[in-house]
């Protein structure tokens, strides 16, 4: 199996890079091959803009997503985004590894989504949710955060059930993609907790790890429920898979 | 009333620029004062990082939100954060208006928002939703997107109801500072309708930005209902707001 990590702290020695490190050791043990980009590392242009297309389609009026297309037709996507591309063609499963930034991945992350997952290949016209561009492969959220687990417990908790909190992120992004993906790790209270408990949830980490073959991927919208116009279509209508 | 719009697209001349021009124009013509920050236009550094305190509580070892405590004490935050917090501070109104992205603000807005809600003012230990640094502000996300308003209806829409998608951004995110959060103001399928329907869109928006003042905000928890360690009362032990 090919792992990718796409891994962004701005602390190097931060306990979420060493979830990075602790994923990078655990997969390889096990006899996967692993790359990782490390966002901070490598400086990252986050910015979605249009120097990100050598040629353009249209020069007078950007529309992202088309340029993106006409630039893989052409070759012309910037060299770093054509990189992390292959690397992420490459790969069987993504992993974000990240500390949670406002419920939310830190825009240096958010800019490698919005660079990488190239319309016309990840995506594009009706080809998304399980018939997006990335299905068959597999993707994870992995991150640290202050807050701690009966914050996010169910919609009584005080910032509500940690499923809509990352459903941009899960749904609207890597399952939007075609990607299965598996329930997230979540490292809470990271910051307040002892050393003790830091070596506890690692622990957990790498025990999560070692058994992602037997996980069973969250549920995601079918298209085969849905008409042309993305409509929900009632029961007597759904087409079998 | 003052008003900060943070602006972030990369086409000057999109639909969305137009929505903000708009918006300058309708708040203006009412008697508002506006300010604007165009991130894409300023060059907005998105990326948090360690070069954004002039001079370190850790040197060795960045935790983000705590070095934002401490620059602001000594006055260290760097520059272009400093003048975009005297501007939110100064705003009884802020618009964040963007493409939405992924289900999410583009990179360049993620990393104002990163940077810019600084803790131990906008938020810290026990002040966030209702005892948030910025109570007593409004804010609204306005953006445009290429879906339809029909794939957000309800939760067995394509992708489910429109609320949990833009959770961590008008709950983790906007509520969390404290800020009352207006309806949001979508415009939606924009790159596949005619002029007309554009024009249509923006004077929705015109109307909507008019009686803003008549504009129930959305609900969010009250840290009443919680206790200190933020497990919700039940119904007895909860104390008047």
């Amino acid at each position: 199996m090919n792992t990718l990590i796409i891994h962004a702290h701005p602390e190097p020695q931060s306990f979420c890079s060493a979830m990075k490190d602790l994923a990078v050791a655990t997969l390889q043990q096990a006899g996967h091959s692993v790359q990782v980009s490390d966002l901070y590392a490598m400086n990252w242009n986050p910015v979605a803009s249009a120097t990100d297309f050598q040629q353009r389609s249209n020069p007078d009026y950007l529309v992202y997503a088309l340029e993106q297309r006409e630039a893989l037709k052409t070759g012309s996507l910037a060299p770093d985004i054509a990189g992390e591309l292959d690397k992420l063609l490459w790969a069987d499963l993504l992993i974000l590894n990240f500390p949670l930034f406002w419920c939310s991945v830190p825009a240096m992350l958010k800019g490698w989504i919005d660079r990488v997952l190239v319309s016309g290949i990840c995506y594009g016209g009706l080809r998304f949710y399980d018939r997006g561009g990335l299905a068959g492969k597999r993707a994870l959220l992995s991150f640290s955060l202050g807050g701690q687990a009966h914050m996010f417990a169910d919609e009584d908790a005080v910032h509500g059930d940690l499923e809509p909190m990352l459903r941009p992120l899960q749904r609207g992004t890597l399952a939007y993609t075609g990607l299965s993906v598996l329930p997230p790790f979540a490292a809470y209270h990271v910051p307040y907790v002892s050393a003790d408990s830091r070596e506890e949830i690692l622990e957990q980490y790498r025990d999560y790890l070692r058994r992602l073959d037997t996980v069973e991927p969250l549920a995601f919208p079918s298209l085969a429920d849905f008409d042309r116009q993305l409509q929900p279509l009632n029961n007597r209508e759904r087409v079998p898979a």
